[in-house]
């Protein structure tokens, strides 16, 4: 019996300890003024395995973390009409294209003035190109702030962001592998690119065609959400096909059946996404080890690329988005800021190669956590005084 | 990139292919006016090892399936109100101690005539013991019928059910080891017991004083669902510590925030227990392999037992109901007979003890999944005529 028994608590006592603690602390952020996100991170670092040690990182919280930015994401892109996104499409672009070239250079050109190989400078660099949109999505969605036109630049852009880091990766680890074969990475960043501006034109008319005959054919009950969920991970799966992240076509999948399913479902979906959200959160706590920067040196380098990393976005997509404004500039860069998963997925990448030694590997996940939490007093401050639309209300 | 985005794409196409064929076979049964839950276990027959193997059981599938049933229980517990199940405790006292009683002996009996090692005998008996709630829960709730009399009674009976389960199991195990402490077995028993009578007795009373000020002490969005989560899992943990299943905490949990909580908490449930319940019963389906009975005798063992297993509860709970007057007496009988999980988690014990061939292994994991398989219709004749509340209303 004993044995069974353990086998049975485990999963609901991790599950209870990460659930509760990330919401304890989301709740006393927030009671401090301070962005509840930061705090479900920081039970991540308390319950985690460097301090004390309650929960291990396993691969069921890693997959079930993942199967929570999917339906966080999938949820924002249910709030977001297509129509709205496409008009700010150029400006989405000049965003993305300044920020990931400010960034790779400032990023790389600072690793290399620190005396580090040229693949190690390169893999940093390649690490801090791209915006983890779940972090800005999260703090923009939870603030009722999804339907400002800033935000609506920032999705966009962290899209296009993401085709461009696929690019850079590519190039990088193509290099580090002695050649890049340039005809590949042609044809890869052409179906990414065709993929999305095929889903995010015809995702809402195909829907608006296939949902209404979701409910009144199929003898299913709960028919609209089964279709939902049947269309996010099968456009998560094309989108990883196609080259770009599977919370990419979750995201585009949401964005698709905004307009056609009933409020039903987003209420089914928040159900998923507010139950799931705080494994991702606290799950990128519980990999910082606060010892791993012990030394000064690295420490130091640390420091410096964190500063490189924020402005670079800052700068680098403010710029591209200047045209909207100085104040819609500063929410952009503000925005683009937290690298997130994304730099650790790359860090994780270069480890495995063989080119990144271990405390350029830690550097690597400081900074996603450092900018990550950095970031939302950022979005806070550029967004002060724009009209918040409350949650659970549709925008 | 290539082994990244490999690690990409597996979750969410398990994902997809396990959801979209278990709803298409839901479909597609519910067409032919047969039991959708036939259909999703099927789907994981099909898509599973062995057949297709295009999806192999993995830790994070078992786990996803596990989560799945505790929501799945726990919405049923918020639509069923305790006072309605207190009123028909001491029928479902009857009703649970007359079925176990007469499945032991039939089970048992029969693998002793059939020349069975007795120790053998007593696990198969101990495996046949316990009602899996969740499969008849899941068709009542899924035809609407969770308000009848009859499917209280079976709710009930299937609590204690369990804590009876707990005994024999601890008994037998117990017996195979050589000796049985009966000390620690009252003790552990009554544990059970008190824990699940506080529950259902206090539950309720604590949730009414307690979820009021939840919406409106916290700043958290989502209060009333974060308080909702941390409650379900929280008696989940305190269930297997005081020696219930997880699932029964999950179950009180519900029956105890019945009334409290507002219907939005409803619906985000609903959209998780959608989400994972094709999980547990695909993975149902993945477990069996129609070749391991291939031999004549463990074939015609296997169907004796099925048709001992069936008829005990049939009579045994149906004996135990009388009461309640001959319909729903064979009501609660045919709902009682799905064995489910419940058969599995001992066939494992006792495999892993070592006392259990691999031909019974084999013919207990067949009886869960063909118990299961029976109960569906039989529940439906059973329940002809009974009105239906359609699905989404509550009771």
């Amino acid at each position: 019996m004993s044995s069974a028994a353990a086998a049975d608590v485990e999963l609901p006592l991790a599950i209870f300890i990460i659930f509760v603690s990330a919401r304890l602390m989301r709740e006393v952020l927030e009671r401090l003024r301070l962005p509840g996100i930061i705090g479900e991170i920081l039970a991540g670092v308390i319950v985690g395995p460097h301090v004390l040690g309650w929960i291990r990182p396993s691969v069921f919280l890693t997959d079930l973390s993942e199967l929570g930015v999917m339906f966080l994401l999938f949820r924002i892109g249910l709030e977001v009409r297509t129509a709205d996104l496409m008009k700010i499409g150029r400006t989405a672009i000049t965003v993305a294209v300044s920020g990931v070239t400010l960034s790779f250079i400032a990023a790389g050109g600072l690793a290399l003035l620190w005396g580090r190989a040229r693949v190690e400078a390169m893999f940093i660099a390649a690490a801090m190109v791209a915006t983890s949109v779940v972090i800005t999505a999260e703090v923009l969605s939870s603030r009722g702030l999804l339907s400002a036109r800033a935000s609506r630049v920032i999705l966009a852009s962290a899209v296009v962001d993401d085709i461009l880091g696929l690019i850079v990766l590519a190039v990088v680890s193509g290099e580090a592998r002695g050649s890049v074969n340039w005809f590949d990475l042609i044809l890869t960043a052409l179906l990414a690119i065709c993929f999305t501006l095929f889903l995010a034109m015809w995702g809402h008319r195909a829907a608006r065609l296939i949902v209404p005959g979701v409910k009144s054919r199929l003898s299913l009950a709960e028919a609209e959400f089964t279709f939902s969920i049947a269309t996010l991970f099968g456009l998560a799966v094309l989108a990883v096909y196609a080259g770009v992240a599977a919370i990419i076509g979750a995201f585009l999948a949401g964005m698709a059946l905004a307009e056609s399913v009933e409020d039903r479902v987003h209420t089914m979906t928040a159900g998923v996404s507010e139950l799931l959200v705080p494994f991702f959160l606290a799950g990128i706590g519980m990999r910082l080890d606060p010892r791993a920067l012990a030394d000064r040196s690295t420490l130091t380098l640390a420091l410096a690329l964190l500063v490189a990393a924020l402005l670079s976005k800052l700068v680098g997509c403010g710029l591209g988005a200047l045209r909207l404004g100085r104040a819609d500039a500063l929410r952009v860069g503000a925005g683009m800021a937290p690298r997130g998963e994304v730099g650790m997925i790359v860090a994780q990448l270069g480890h495995e190669m063989g080119v990144m030694s271990n405390s350029i590997f830690a550097i690597i996940i400081f900074l996603s956590v450092a900018t990550t939490l950095a970031a939302p007093p950022m979005i806070r401050f550029a967004f002060r005084g724009v009209r918040s639309h409350p949650q659970n209300e549709r925008v």
